[in-house]
C-alpha cells in the first residue's frame, strides 16, 4: 500500500484521483446567422494540456471552442461556441473539480444583440457595432466559495510579467501561464510555445519547445503547486 | 482538326483555353493582432467550382480566404486574409480573366483601425466598434471597362429571389448563384447545397445535391451562358 502510494506520486500518477477541467480554443460570438467575432487560438495548447493531465492520471473534462482538432482519447470533451456557453459548461459539475485550467482564448466582448436574419449591407460607409463585456470565466471559477486550484493564461504583446501578476491578483488565481504572442513562431496557431509561470511569489521561465513537451512540464508544475497548496 | 474542335465543345473541353478566377472561403478582418471578424463560410463550394472548372479544361486561379481545405491539383491557389487582400489578388492579372466567379463570403465591413497591440479588456461594460465598408470585390470586377463574364453569389436568409435580382442589376453582374442559408443541411459549412441561378431574364432552380455535383452543373451552366454572351 505504501509502495502504491509512493508510485502514485511519480510522473504518471501525479494527478491520479483528481478531476481537471480545461478550457481550450477560441470562442465565437455571433453577430447574425453567418457572421461572428473570434480570434486566432488553435486550441493546440489546451488540447496538449488535457492529454498531459490524462497521462498524469487525472479525470479530464475538456471544454472546447470551435477548433479543427479531433477529440482526444480517455477524456470527456464538451464542445461550445460562445463565452456564455463555455461558462455554463465550466460551471456544470464544478464542485467535483480539483484543478481548473483556463487555456481558452475567450472573447472579451460579444455583440449586444444577435440579429435573427443576416444583416444587409447598407449604404452606410461606417457602421457602429455595440459590444457588451462577456462573463470572465476563470474569474467566475476563482470567485467560488470552494474554488478549485485555478490556473489562468495571459496572452500578451507587451509588459508580459506585470500584466500577468496584476491579473493573478485581481482574479484570485493560483497560477498564470503567460506567453508573449508578439514573438514569431510561438503561441497562437503555432506548434511551439514558450511561457513564464507566474505565481504570487515566484516566476519560472519554461523555454521554447513543442506544445506537447511544454504541456507535460506545465502539468508537472501545476500538480506540484496543487499538492503543496494549503 | 475538325474532330478535335468538336470534341473540345463537349463536357471536359467546355472551358478549354479559358481563364477562370474563383474566390472562395471567408475573409478575416483584424481587430488587433489576435482578434478578428469572420463568417462561417467553409470554402467548399468555391473549391468544388474551381475543381469543376479545371475538369472543364480552364486555367484556374483560386483566390482563397482562410479555410481548412488542401490546395486542389492543377490550379494556382492564392491565399489571402482580408477583403482588401482578396481584391488585390483578384485584380492581379484580371486582363487575362474570361470568367470571374465570386464564391467567397467577403466581410462587408472591417474595423476602421487595426490596433498594433492586443486591446486590453477595460472596465467598460459596453464597447463601440467602428467599422468601415469593405471594397465590393465582385462589383469592382464587373465595373471594369473590359469586364470578364462575372458571376456573383447571394447567401440570403429571406426574399432570396428579389434580393438576388436587385444585386445582379446593381452590380452589373451576368449571373447570380443564390442560396437560402436559413435552410438546414445546405450552404455554409455543409457538404450539400441547393441554389437558384438568376440571370437578367431567367431563373433556374438546381435542387439539393452534393457541392461537387452542384459545382459541375454550375460550371456547365456558366460555360453555356458565357459562350452565348455577345
Amino acid at each position: 500500500e505504501l509502495a502504491q502510494l509512493t508510485a502514485a506520486q511519480f510522473d504518471t500518477g501525479l494527478l491520479s484521483g483528481k478531476t481537471v477541467f480545461i478550457t481550450a480554443g477560441p470562442t465565437r460570438e455571433a453577430l447574425d446567422p453567418v457572421r461572428y467575432i473570434s480570434n486566432h487560438s488553435s486550441g493546440k495548447m489546451g488540447y496538449a494540456l488535457a492529454q498531459a493531465a490524462v497521462d498524469a492520471g487525472a479525470r479530464v473534462k475538456l471544454i472546447s471552442g470551435p477548433v479543427n482538432l479531433p477529440a482526444p482519447p480517455r477524456m470527456e470533451r464538451v464542445q461550445v461556441q460562445s463565452a456564455q456557453d463555455m461558462l455554463a459548461a465550466a460551471m456544470d459539475g464544478i464542485d467535483s473539480c480539483d484543478i481548473f485550467i483556463a487555456a481558452a482564448a475567450v472573447a472579451d466582448y460579444r455583440p449586444t444583440a444577435v440579429s435573427e436574419h443576416k444583416l444587409k449591407k447598407g449604404a452606410e460607409e461606417i457602421m457602429e457595432l455595440r459590444l457588451v463585456k462577456n462573463p470572465d470565466i476563470v474569474a467566475s471559477v476563482a470567485a467560488l466559495p470552494r474554488k478549485p486550484f485555478t490556473v489562468g493564461f495571459a496572452a500578451e504583446t507587451r509588459d508580459l510579467l506585470s500584466y500577468a501578476r496584476s491579473k493573478l491578483e485581481r482574479k484570485n488565481l493560483d497560477l498564470i501561464v503567460a506567453n508573449d504572442v508578439s514573438q514569431p513562431g510561438i503561441g497562437f496557431n503555432s506548434d511551439e510555445n514558450a511561457v513564464t509561470l507566474v505565481s504570487r511569489d515566484a516566476a519560472l521561465v519554461l523555454p521554447q519547445t513543442s506544445k506537447r513537451q511544454l504541456a507535460s512540464q506545465l502539468i508537472r508544475q501545476i500538480a506540484e503547486l496543487y499538492n503543496r497548496a494549503p
